[in-house]
């Protein structure tokens, strides 16, 4: 397809980002062109707009980033045999190399050699964006494009929620950014019951309680003691299952402490450093299993996700808080970064 | 405990039962001496009643039989050390021997020396009954009486459900009786979707779209094709889990038949006689599982069935439809063998 | 690359096949054109020399056959990314479509759109054969040629025997053909004990003792009666595991017998017809969980079976009974079609 | 039985230990009492003999420590249904509540209320014991003493490799004590491959060698690279499990940069103090699954170990290097605290 588009750009090493014209880019052998309906800012694109350490050592500028979005095929590489044009799809982000011993094993979503729309890649902050076509995920006519944008990152809470065999087990979830609330919708449609949802924003917190978790904690409020909290609701034994979705290494002592002997313990946050961990007692002495989280099964995780929300088992549409233009992208940014949240997922549409 | 109570019991060989007073019980070693406050009738009891060609087999007279229950310890025998009077309790009704090889592995509710409780030793169609200590379950105080007498078959139900793996799954369950209901709420509550319920009376499948169905079939309707209409809802796919409680031969290949490849069939209702199987096509070239559910884990699944229940996440009263005094069992018979079904469950109070 | 070569082929409907000169051929986008090194005949190559039922059903000639086999790259066709010119591969023969929901949930090995090499495709009994790329498994170089030809069957029971997860468990398995004694050589290596054998030829039973098993049964002799065997071997608690290789419903129905309760039963021997099945006896009352299966994990199941070659815990020679020159294919099927066994895998050298 | 016996115990605070004529023990209700007819000492009775800060903590003196052993039944206590007097029996040391949350569960070994046998009840260094007959694990006639007396911590082993799933897999295993040695023998005989050890003693790397690692590390050694070797050896990729059973934080560190992408971490060795995790890169990015494991289960290890060892499978021999006389204690205990290691498993006979 010939023509310029609009994008959201790093253009050279530092913080912040642009909107810059450029030309539309053209489908390889095995890729297809989408014309972007509806995109979704990511804390990693935060990471990215802000510059900071992580960035400037993997992102090579100039790059249009973002890797969360929705849209039509317009175009089809040499190769392409399984998308047509007019498809409606989303972008699986982890671009595997399919034939190293990770992927051989069925694990592609953490091959190896992985690559990441938007980060290695030209991303889809832009009117169009290239992706594999073994990236792509055709979905439903019916759902919402907004919806439909964010699944990346559903993706990540539905998979870590399947690791964790939820259903009839009683869950602490910590993080109440956007992958903390869609787990928590996740676990309450997968059965976990009762659900301790603990965070640090009141705003998101609410969005918790509707998304289905039966108690919140915001950690900041004086008095309140997330493991003291889980050990009387449980008689003292704790819960079967911790979803650690913030990151904090505060969250991740408490969710050892809040933990049962032989509970499970699913780790998904990325803390800024080292933590220090209590292997004998948190661990080998409670039998736990401790799993780690990183994307999405490809693609066994997107076929649970679409029959929850085609089912209309999950409804993650309280968490989509803001969609804007993509001209307003500073817009987004500023909501993401503000030091009180009062937004949770933000989608731009081009 | 010194005195006599009233008790159902099949007093000879031959179909029907009686009201008879009979002297309480006394706990033996490691036995407690439960009042019995509510209890339920299941189809076992219904071929008891019948004396049909299993039980001539089976049963020895004569005999209380009943083995789902809720009620209150009152009494202990020597070498108790868990429980105390006045304990809230239902009962598992699998005994198990606890030493043989099948026990050793973990899997005690398929005991090799297996016993049941109202089968194979006196049950609770009566005012009080003795259990072993080792196969009480303490309720929490807030279960209602009749909820907390059905959680035996709720937990087949639970069990089944748990081993189907069912969240974000496409479910197809058969059998409209309390074991296929209760199936559908813990599936609802579990994240199948969608889930299809198939069975042959109207009044029980309203209850299964109460229960969480999103597609209920009558089979015995003119025009009802399962199969097709499960393949035609997944674009020819197919189901990714069957959940077989009819024991219906139909059923049974219909099942298959609508199990997509590399999908899950468990099997829990009964048939009268052999079957035939498509063991090629239906389960080697399909990679199919087949996992055969008789009771329920000792003690995980009710663990998880009390999490569901005490969350709140599992409502299955709607199941529970006719509450009768144990002197009117003779009506509850009757409801349970009506050529029409217009019952879910039967639960008597002595 | 231009030039003719030989090949096996059917050329019409009917039994028998001929050694005719054809046209080498062309690998197309994503394919690779291999000399051939090493083939083996294969149970499916018999049915279709012969032409029976099946095989008049499925195979459209002419064609070559023939889907078992090793070789080296000598051509790539457009789009090939992984391999190279001079790579030493083998062949899975299971091409699947990479797209439909089976595949995409992580099941390509039994795509809802399967086709087999050799059967749906041109194959391989032939001095040159084109596969997919995605198709083409790469060895170490020090794996023999004949070794490295009889790995898609050999796969199917390091996969068979993965999935009855048999370390320090009692295994029982049917069937004397390759199939069985392969899995007999895998269970051994991975900790299956005591392993009992049951076959009809004592040529194959022997190789089964060179393989691992500590015990054989020729179910032809008088008085052999293996249910009773394995019972009296473990005090009457019977096989945790049963590994179906033979296809013969008598050994469906002693597997289930000889099971014990809470075991597994893995089928992947094809019975000709459909079976009658002790549902409630063998499955539902046993807790017994049936596994189907067909081809291999693409490629889980071929990276453990390097490990196992590689490592020298795996030895599958002793099957190898006979090498024998492509140009002799009628003695390989002469060899494979005897009333007496006295042959394991056959394999030909081009 | 009246009488009184010898035994090695701790009689007040302190280091070192005592031979003491005590009264020989009572069996109280559903308990036994065995003649003690080999026990062995763990690295557990070693901190006991030390008196180190753990001991110093846990242990309540006057204490006969010890928890490894084999012997006959010779006294039952009242309730004892499942054994008799001439049973042939080892001991599993974990004594479970039997009610908890976490037993209930099916994880007794984990109990959350778990004594352990010669650390909160007095122990086996005796020529008799009294254990709960839930703890009695009745052996074959034909296993001689000293393995009978080993099974506890070699069931630790085999608890830890069969969680690990090693079948075709490549195994890193740190660790040279005991733990070490047998999880290599079992590993061997579950069909890990390749295997590595590294361990601090040539000594106990050569008995490695013979329980079937394919290549051995001294880390003490100069030039030894662990990490750098297992990477060459894969080509890269790295150890699709890993199997900590030194405790050593390097080794816990080296064990995650030699683990590959989605392999499994088994926690088994206990570390004096906290560890830093790099979670980030170890765990979450890794998509590792770390398994914490204290004791085995019961009794699914034990069998599993039975059929291991009574089918030939596994022969834990070479690792036990030492019988010696029960009074000949203080050279046992010389033997396991030498600087440089030249036991592996020390046995004494009453």
């Amino acid at each position: 397809m010939q023509g310029s588009m609009i994008a959201v750009a790093k253009r050279a090493a530092g913080s912040g980002a642009e909107l810059v014209p450029v030309p539309i880019p053209a489908p390889g052998p095995c890729e297809v062109l989408v014309k972007v309906r509806a995109t979704a800012i990511c804390g990693t694109d935060v990471h990215i707009f802000r510059w900071d350490k992580w960035a400037a050592g993997r992102i090579k500028p100039p790059l249009i980033f973002g890797h969360e979005f929705s849209g039509e095929v317009v175009e089809t590489g040499p190769g392409v045999t399984k998308l047509n044009v007019g498809d409606y799809v989303s972008a699986e982000s982890h671009i595997p190399c399919g034939s190293c011993y990770v992927c051989k094993n069925g694990q592609k979503h953490i091959c190896a050699d992985l690559k990441i729309l938007g980060v290695d890649t030209q991303g889809c902050f832009a009117e169009y964006a290239v992706i594999p076509e073994a990236c792509a995920w055709r979905n439903e006519p019916s759902l919402p494009l907004h919806i439909a944008a964010i699944q990346e990152p559903l993706g990540n809470a539905v998979y870590t929620v399947m690791e964790a065999n939820v259903p009839g087990k009683r869950t602490l979830i910590f993080g109440d950014g956007p992958a903390g609330l869609f787990a928590t919708g996740v676990a309450r449609a997968a059965g976990a019951g009762p659900i301790w949802l603990a965070g640090t924003f009141n705003f998101a917190l609410a969005i918790g309680k509707t998304m289905g978790a039966d108690r919140t904690f915001n950690v900041r409020s004086p008095g309140v003691d997330v493991v003291r909290s889980v050990l009387d609701d449980t008689h003292g034994t704790g819960a079967d299952v911790v979803i650690e979705m913030s990151g904090a290494p505060k969250a991740i002592a408490e969710g050892f402490s809040a933990l049962r002997k032989g509970g499970t313990f699913v780790a998904f946050g990325i803390p800024s450093d080292r933590i220090t961990l209590d292997l004998n007692n948190d661990v080998i002495f409670k039998g736990a299993t401790i799993i780690g989280i990183n994307g999405r099964l490809m693609f066994r995780t997107w076929l649970q996700m679409a029959n929850l929300l085609n089912s209309g088992r999950l409804d993650p549409s309280p968490v989509v808080t803001h969609q804007i233009g993509l001209r307003e992208f500073q817009k987004g940014f500023d909501l993401m970064t503000a030091p009180e949240r009062t937004c949770g997922k933000v989608v731009m549409i081009p």
